[in-house]
C-alpha cells in the first residue's frame, strides 16, 4: 500500500507558509507502516491540482489532499476530485444541515458560500469527524484506488487523519507494520568519519534489512545518528531498536553523549547534578549563549549558578582576574575558567573566549576558539579552529566546550546504559 | 520561465525533518519574478528522485534539487542527474583540492569517501560559493533546460541560491515581473490590536488593490507586518513600498521599532552606540539570552561590555549586592541593574528577574517577570505578567525590557525615517 500526499495552497509554494502539514502526514503514515515515497506542493490552481493527483494516482494507491476545502472561491479542490473521478458534484443534506447549525451555534449569519462546503462528489462518503465547516472526504477512484480530502488547517487535519485515514488506509492494507526510529546524538567525529567507523555495520543492515541508519548534522544539537526499523507491531520495532541503538552506542563509543532529545547540556547538567557539583561560566565569543542553552532546561537551578559574560576585555580583566595582555588565549581562557569558579562560587566552570567574526582580532583569525575546564580547582585548555560564520561558531563553541566537560566527567565512571 | 524545487531526503517524507528549505526557495523564486507551480519531496531513492526529476523537467524550464549532495552512501542526487543528463561522473580537480584543503585547515583527515563529492556530471558546472565541502552545481539539460543541485543544509543551500541560481535563472528568463514585500516590526501591541489600528488602510488596499498586508507573531523578533506588492519593475515595486512602508509606521507610532530585517538588539545597539552609551545586562529569568542575541550581532563589542547570569539568588547578593530579600521583586530587579553598572563599568544596563516556570517561586507564579533600567545612573523597574511556556516567557522577557531600553532612549530624539 503505497500513499502520497498532495498539499494544495499557493501560499505554500510562495513560501508565506511552510507546509507542516504533510511532515506530519507523513509521520503517521510511517507509524502506521504505510509507505510514502512522494510529497507534492501544488497552488490553488484546478489544471495544476488536477495533473498532481493523477500522477500520484499513476504510482501509488491513495493520495491524501490537504487543503482547498474552505469556502472562499479559490478552495477547488472537491471540484477537482470529482473531474478527476468522472463525477458531478451534490449537495449532501447532512452536512448542509451541519454548516447551518454551526453558524446558528454561534450567533453568526451563514454567507452563502459556505454551502459550497456541502458539495460532495457523486459516490464519495464524507469523514465522521469534523471540527470545523469543512467535512473530509473519502473518494473511490476505480478499482481499488482512494482519495482523501482533509482541510489545511492543522487541528482539523490530525483530527481527520487519525480518526479516519489512517485507520481506512491500515484496513486496506491489511498491514500492520509500523516504522520507528531512535536517534544516537554524537559530538567530536566529522559525518563522514562516523559513517566510516559504522561502515561495516550499515552494510550488514543492508543484507539484513530490518533497520536503516541516516546522518543527520544538526549544530549546536550535535551530529545525529538515526537508526529506523520497520516491524510488524510497536513492541517489535522497539525492542529491534534497542538492541540496534545499543550495538551502535557500542561501535561510537564516547562520542555518543545521549540518545533521543536530551540535549548536551541536559546531559552536563545531568552528569553534575549526580556527582553534587555546582556549575557556572565565563563567556566571551559565545556571549551568554552556554548560560541561556543550560538555563533553557528546567531544573537547572540547582546546579546551574550564573555566568559572567566577560565580552569587554576590561570586564575580563576586573571581574574574573584575567591578566592584561591577549584575550584569546590559553592564559586568559584558564584564568576566565577559575576567576568564573571564584566569583560565582561554584564547583566546576567552563569558559570560552575567541574570535566569532567576520573581521579578525588582535591579529587572530575569525573561528579560533579557546576553550577552558575548571574542575575542583584544576585547570585546562584547548584550541580549536572552526570552520563558518559567526552564528555557527559560537554554537559549536558551545557544544565543544559541553561536550569536553561531559567526557572530564564521565572519564572516570561507567558508561551509561542506553 | 517556471522552476519546480525538487526537495530530496527520505527524512523529510518521514516528517523527522520539516522541509523550510522548499518554502524559502519559493519564496526567493517569487521575489524574483520566477514562477514556481509544483515542489516536490522524495526519498533518498535513484529511481524516484529521477522520475521526480523527469516529471519536473516535463513541465518547467528548470529545476532546483536541494540536498543528497553529502559524503555518505546515501547522497545520490550527484549519480541520478548524471544519468538524467545521460552522462558520466568524472572528478573535478579543483574541488578534490578545496575539499583536502578544509580538512587540512581543521587539522582533520579527510575519510575517503569525502571525495564522491567531487564528483561531477560532465558538461555540469560547479557553483562559485562552496561555504561547506558540497559544491553545487549548474547542469544544463537538452536545450535551454536547467538542473541545479544544492545541499540540504540550509545557509549553505541559502548563500548558493542567492550567489547564483537565483541570477542565472533570472538572466535566462529575462522577466521582469516582481513581486517584493517589506516587514515592519512591532511590540508592545496584540495582533489583534495591531488589525483594528490598520483595518482602515488594509479596507483601502483591498480596493487598491496594488499592496497586501499580513501579520506574523513571531516571538522574540516581535510581532511583524508584512506588506507585498506586485509590480513590473523592481523599482516600481520598491517606490510603492517605500510610500506604503512610511504609511503604516506612520499608524503605527512608537510601536515600530525597525523595519525588514534588523532585530531589536540591533535597533537598541545602534541607538546606544549613536549615544555614546555602553550596555550591559544583569539576568536571572533569562539566563544570558539577551547577552547571546546582544551579541550575535557583528561589531555588538564597542557597546555591550557584558553581563552578570546571576541564576543562583547568592550570585545577585554577592556580585551584584542586591539585598538579601525576595529576588523576584522591584527593589531585587533595581539593583541588578545599578549592580550591573557598577561591576561591568557600563552607562547603562538592564535587568530581569522572574519566573520563567513551570513552576512557582517564593510563591510568585510563573510569568511573573521584574524588567530593570538603569540609564547614566537612573533606575526605574516594571512588572509584567507573561503567557506560555519556559521558552516563550524568557523569549518575551527578552524583547520587552529591549524594547523598553529602545522607548526610553528615542523618548527625546526625533523620529526615526523608514
Amino acid at each position: 500500500m503505497r500513499c502520497e500526499i498532495v498539499a494544495v495552497g499557493t501560499e505554500l509554494l510562495l513560501g508565506q507558509i511552510v507546509d507542516t502539514n504533510s511532515s506530519w502526514i507523513g509521520e503517521q503514515l510511517a507509524l502506521a507502516g504505510i509507505d510514502s515515497h512522494f510529497q507534492t506542493k501544488v497552488g490553488d490552481n484546478g489544471e495544476r491540482i488536477a495533473e498532481a493527483l493523477r500522477i500520484a494516482l499513476g504510482r501509488s494507491d491513495a493520495v491524501i489532499v490537504c487543503g482547498g476545502l474552505g469556502p472562499t472561491h479559490d478552495d477547488i479542490t472537491r471540484d477537482v476530485i470529482a473531474a478527476v473521478m468522472g463525477v458531478e458534484l451534490a449537495i449532501d443534506p447532512v452536512i448542509e444541515e451541519r454548516i447551518r447549525t454551526m453558524f446558528g451555534s454561534r450567533g453568526r449569519d451563514m454567507p452563502a458560500n459556505n454551502l459550497r462546503q456541502a458539495m460532495v462528489p457523486v459516490g464519495a462518503s464524507t469523514i465522521a469527524q469534523q471540527p470545523g465547516t469543512a467535512p473530509g472526504l473519502v473518494c473511490p477512484i476505480g478499482d481499488g484506488q482512494v482519495i482523501y480530502a482533509v482541510p489545511g488547517v492543522p487541528y482539523e487535519m490530525k483530527e481527520m487523519v487519525e480518526g479516519t485515514v489512517i485507520p481506512d488506509l491500515q484496513r486496506r492494507a491489511g498491514v500492520q507494520a509500523v516504522i520507528r526510529s531512535r536517534t544516537l546524538r554524537t559530538w567530536g567525529q566529522s559525518e563522514s568519519g562516523l559513517a566510516e567507523v559504522l561502515a561495516p555495520r550499515i552494510d550488514e543492515l543492508d543484507r539484513l534489512g530490518h533497520a536503516t541508519i541516516a546522518f543527520l548534522a544538526s549544530g549546536m544539537e550535535g551530529l545525529k545518528v538515526r537508526v529506523t526499523v520497520k516491524a510488524e507491531t510497536a513492541e517489535e520495532a522497539d525492542a529491534v531498536l534497542a538492541q540496534e541503538v545499543t550495538l551502535l552506542a557500542d561501535i561510537l563509543g564516547d562520542a555518543v553523549f545521549s540518545v533521543d532529545d536530551e540535549p548536551i547540556e541536559a546531559v552536563v547538567l545531568h552528569l553534575l547534578r549526580e556527582r553534587g557539583l555546582t556549575l557556572g561560566t565565563a563567556e566571551s565569543v559565545t556571549g551568554g549563549l552556554i548560560a541561556s542553552r543550560l538555563t533553557d532546561i528546567a531544573g537547572a537551578s540547582d546546579v546551574f549558578r550564573g555566568s559572567i559574560v566577560s565580552y569587554a576585555s576590561e570586564v575580563k580583566f576586573d571581574v574574573l582576574g584575567v591578566p592584561r595582555g591577549p584575550v584569546v588565549s590559553d592564559d586568559a581562557v584558564i584564568a576566565m575558567a577559575e576567576g568564573a569558579c571564584r566569583v560565582l562560587g561554584c564547583d566546576v566552570a567552563v569558559a570560552v573566549t575567541g574570535v566569532a567574526g567576520p573581521d579578525t582580532q588582535e591579529g587572530v583569525p575569525a573561528g579560533t576558539v579557546y576553550l577552558g575546564l575548571c574542575i575542583d580547582g584544576e585547570s585546562e585548555s584547548m584550541m580549536i579552529r572552526l570552520p563558518g560564520d559567526r552564528a555557527r561558531v559560537r554554537q559549536f563553541s558551545t557544544i565543544s566546550v559541553l561536550d569536553w566537560l561531559r567526557r572530564r566527567l564521565v572519564a572516570e565512571s561507567a558508561p551509561r546504559p542506553w
